[in-house]
């Protein structure tokens, strides 16, 4: 049905209706005061929000402009950068790393695993010379759905000396992400995932190690050039016109998020990828992450049944139930379907999606009983 | 009054209601085939602006997004570009090459002025070497409020062999600037000007020679880099997710631009500017640009009285009459403001400007002639 449709993809994903309105509102200029007031509540909301006493950058870009303003203005040509890779996102940073010269080390793992933090520790105490400079880790990974440890990977890496660099694009607002308690230097997200805003938003938040590395980056480019960012920061402004419109949407999404808590919204994304987990068990589907200590609380990446091909299941909820969820990625596509639950999600979207969910596969002759998943869910739901 | 602000700036600029609200419907995903039809229409129509057969790339960026996406895809390290600077904006190419290696020259005229194509003849005359690769130009400075003879001087370009940058953010749609006819090798756009909608979209589009010299730039960065940008567009895609909601309206504004036709658009903002020209003189004025051949068409650039201060205009206008105009920028802050007639205006709008400049400087004490203004305005406009 026309203007039914709701997003359950890992982003963008649903934004409330006061931000868009918001949103709608005429441009204003990015030089006036009204302009500065905003910045001045959206940089102190989203220090808030990184849980850190450092300033926090706002780039019109996409998550990976973000992700590349944290390379380019640390690593020259020929540092040694060690890549923590679980997944496609993972991957983007060895890429981004490499386009800017570095020397480019991996650990990867089958895709649905996460980092054994044994592996790194191992593979950084054998580097008694410290030439890995810089080590560049996936918190929530999209394209599997699946977190890692960031806490304990992060203290092995601050043990190890070396800058740690973290994509928390999915995993900020939606799960516990601490910068400053876990010492976490570069800490980069997207607006269009937890921040419940459309994209054209991301963020970057440097500590003063970080900072002191950067001193001594020889090419950190123009645009994402931090030293600019910085200034303008300080100066409730923005070194170049800014997304005014998405701005705006920000401070009012910002708003809604410290209104209702950070710790609230962490437990309902738990409690959403846990009713979700156990309606997908319960209905006969096989979770590709089965293992619920690693399974992300924001995606959930599901084998079809082995009859049902993902295109059948994605075409025939969107078609009959106007809900979308994303395929697979490169390797994985056709053979995963996830379901994210990130952002602006409430109960009844949970119990909807399990229920249309039932709905296609009893439509495309999957056995199961058919009420047990909604039947896991609720029990869940309304603990 | 509340929700009442109109923007004479030169940046953002009015943005028509139905484009506000196809960006306020929810946000659909970047890899759906309604996007991917979105994406479609949005690539072709902007080859009909840029007037190209070339390709347009979309950055997710501001506008100085695409300036770097020009440099940092063509200049490598110790590559003479040679910046021809009219104002901030020329300035900022210079600024750019440099950052990313490149060994400058300017040839630099007083603010208010434009560049000379005797003097870049002159100058690319002498380089008998070939050692200038590169020749950075503004179309329309929005600082000063003058237009380049862009076509000649890119003739003279052409004839010497440099490749030719072109900054056309607030020309295009608003003056004539055929980037193919006149031999523009590498042309970038802002969505906040005369595409009429809000900031946070830019456009490049590349010749097939500054591809061929893009082929042998050695550090092209990730997020701006053309290859990715070039194997996108012929998917119908994006490489990263891109700014949504901004696609969407910029779909519905393009259209609304081809409907209206480019020659009616930007005779429409030759009659605006020359009836706000002809008003400023009859109300005892200054225009900081006295030559009508160089002038502006999209930013009117103004002297104050010699005992009325800009701040004291500007909050007037604004406070009593609910119209922002520009300051001047750096050192031409306090010494002139400027007047945008940018995108999305209609006569009214050139009149309600014009009667309340009246208003505000009869209010503020100028000694003139009230309605006089509004009288060489209306000639002009009712031709």
């Amino acid at each position: 049905m026309q203007d039914k449709t709701f997003l359950m993809i890992p982003g963008p994903t649903p934004v409330p209706e006061s931000v868009l309105l918001d949103m709608a509102k005429h441009p204003i200029g990015h030089r006036s005061s009204e302009f500065s007031k905003i910045l001045e509540k959206v940089y102190s909301n989203l220090k808030l929000i990184f849980e850190t006493k450092n300033d926090v950058f706002v780039y019109t870009s996409s998550g990976t402009g973000a992700m590349e303003a944290a390379i380019s203005n640390l690593v020259n040509e020929g540092d040694k950068v060690l890549s923590l890779v679980i997944g496609n996102f993972g991957e983007r940073w060895a890429k981004i790393a490499k386009a800017f010269g570095a020397d480019v080390e991996k650990i990867s793992v089958p895709y649905g695993q996460a980092i054994n933090p044994e592996d790194l520790k191992k593979r950084l105490n054998e580097d008694v010379n410290k030439e890995i400079k810089f080590v560049t880790l996936t918190h929530n990974e999209t394209s599997t759905g699946v977190t890692n440890d960031l806490k304990t990977l992060c203290e092995i890496i601050r043990n190890h000396g070396a800058i740690s660099i973290v994509d928390g694009v999915t995993s900020v607002c939606a799960m516990p992400l601490k910068m400053d308690e876990w010492g976490i230097d570069v800490l980069v997200s997207g607006s269009q995932k937890g921040f419940m805003i459309p994209p054209g938003l991301a963020f970057l938040s440097a500590n003063e190690r970080a900072f002191e590395i950067h001193k001594n980056c020889k090419r950190s480019g123009f645009y994402f050039n931090w030293d600019a960012y910085k200034k303008s920061v300080n100066a409730n402004s923005t070194p170049y016109t800014p997304a005014v419109n998405l701005f705006v949407a920000l401070d009012t999404a910002l708003n809604m998020i410290l209104k209702e808590g950070l710790e609230t919204i962490q437990n309902r994304h738990k409690k959403h990828s846990l009713a979700l987990r156990a309606a997908i068990r319960a209905i006969n589907l096989k979770l590709f992450v089965e293992d619920d200590s690693i399974a992300s609380c924001a995606i959930t990446s599901i084998l079809p049944p082995e009859d049902i091909s993902v295109p059948d299941i994605r075409s025939t909820l969107k078609n009959d139930f106007d809900i979308v969820v994303a395929n697979g990625q490169n390797d994985l596509k056709d053979k995963i379907f996830r379901m994210g639950t990130l952002g602006f999600v409430c109960d009844r979207d949970i119990l909807a999606a399990v229920s249309a969910l039932e709905a296609t596969l009893y439509k495309l002759g999957h056995k199961f009983e058919p009420g047990s998943g909604v039947k896991a869910a609720i029990e869940i739901l309304t603990k």
